[in-house]
């Protein structure tokens, strides 16, 4: 069976690097397209775990990784935290003054848009991913672009760092999740302290429910830690909702808290229980 | 003073059609290249208000919204809800055969990905804007180019629909907040049923701090109609809290809900009370 760690992107993406940092240096990824394709290989067999960024720590979540998670049978196993820190890219014997066009993700250009301004001939252009645009400028050959990467990027297709560490803000981490098939038999945590449970629920539509659902887990004293929101695609204006609450030392207690949850939501699903990254 | 009412992207946008369903099909709209720009427009005076979309019913907050209400002055004073359906658009005489390039903002684009599959000799391309997109594509003159943007985007530019409504999912609207100067004097609101206030607050760290702000509207039967949380830059893995809740009949008790807010959070801002869209 294949020990393959599927992420997006392509090789040199910072998804890569959560892989390696979860897995090791010498763990065997595989590059995807998109998103949906992690899912896919994950859950065909072609990779045994995958890696998916779900938030960062100025920009918030990746709701699309949400919004996938909720559509496809998989468990969360794992978590991993990723220093981003991005570097200004171009072909050997580029330099700054020859810059045109800088190429990358909206959000890595978005992250380094003061930097970006201290090039006043070069326009940002948006690109699908960051080490994608690094391998787009390298395979051009044009010295008048250059793209934000990451420096395995930058290593991996050739080109050298003009400048380093160019983001605006330097508390900049994005958070993966590990997620494994739905049915994989996974060896099961000890309740230890310090675990992270993930569920996803849509509420009845009752007078308080929103605060009722919080209810479940304050009345226990148990940590809630993050609550996002998503749109219902097709019922404007209701929600589903991702909650991460500290997995209590006593796991009863986690038990109880979702039962009772139940009894307030049309449906709840638990998407692991693992080690917060 | 001017009437102009601002809004980002170029005209033809979402947004310019926000605009006019809010203050009248004569409205005079002011284009702006970045929603920041629609924020200075409004604080520097080039305009009297400004229109931002801050969410949209099939994939979510706009959050660049929500972190730029939270650094500049102004204050909400208005709603209002678009129906978002595209066009495929293209130079007159070119045919769906010939395309090859399908320009649009990534959203439009994801929003319209079943049907872009069904051209299959056509690549989507990502652009900074939907409107923008149909001024690119005009102005290159070339036949095997189109955009995804509005109907008014299409008159605009002079291209001709290939296909109309081709996004995926018709549940598709967006919401817009109006803007205005934080120290405009508005006319108030009367304390009529179905108000809607909006504030944005940071939690004391406090053990139950999340819950706790919910039950101080609880408590007094007050309606959240939706909650977001957004990362605080340069605390990673801390939020700040936008909460809409329905203003009630009684001023008095909405009033005290935020002073009992105010009890549990490191700050609270009041954004507007206004009618909803």
């Amino acid at each position: 069976m294949t020990q393959k760690i599927a992420f997006q992107g392509v090789e040199g993406a910072y998804s890569e690097r959560a892989a390696r940092e979860f897995f090791g240096k010498k763990a065997e990824t595989l590059a995807c397209k998109e998103f949906l394709d992690v899912f896919l290989a994950v859950k065909k067999g072609r990779a045994k775990f995958g890696v998916l960024p779900i938030e960062n720590s100025l920009t918030g979540s990746i709701h699309q990784n949400y919004d996938l998670i909720l559509g496809h049978d998989v468990q969360l196993t794992g978590e991993v935290k990723v220093r981003v820190s991005h570097q200004l890219l171009a072909l050997p014997g580029a330099k700054k003054s020859d810059l045109r066009e800088i190429y990358s993700h909206p959000q890595a250009l978005g992250q380094c848009a003061k930097f970006l301004k201290t090039l006043p001939k070069a326009e940002p252009v948006p690109h699908f991913d960051t080490a994608g645009s690094a391998s787009f400028v390298a395979k051009s050959g044009q010295k008048h672009r250059a793209a934000v990467a990451s420096p395995e990027a930058g290593v991996r297709y050739g080109l050298k760092p003009l400048a380093e560490a160019i983001e605006d803000n330097p508390h900049n981490f994005t958070r993966f999740w590990v997620i494994a098939p739905g049915k994989l038999k996974l060896p099961k945590n000890k309740p230890a302290k310090g675990l992270k449970t993930s569920v996803v629920f849509a509420l009845k539509n009752l007078p308080g429910a929103r605060y009722k659902s919080l209810s479940v887990f304050a009345v226990r004293d148990i940590d809630l830690l993050k609550i996002e929101s998503r749109p219902i695609p097709g019922s404007p204006w209701q929600y589903v909702f991702y909650l991460d609450f500290a997995q209590p030392p006593d796991e009863e207690q986690g038990r109880k808290a979702l039962d009772h949850l139940g009894e307030i939501t049309a449906f709840t699903r638990v998407l692991g229980t693992y080690a917060p990254g």
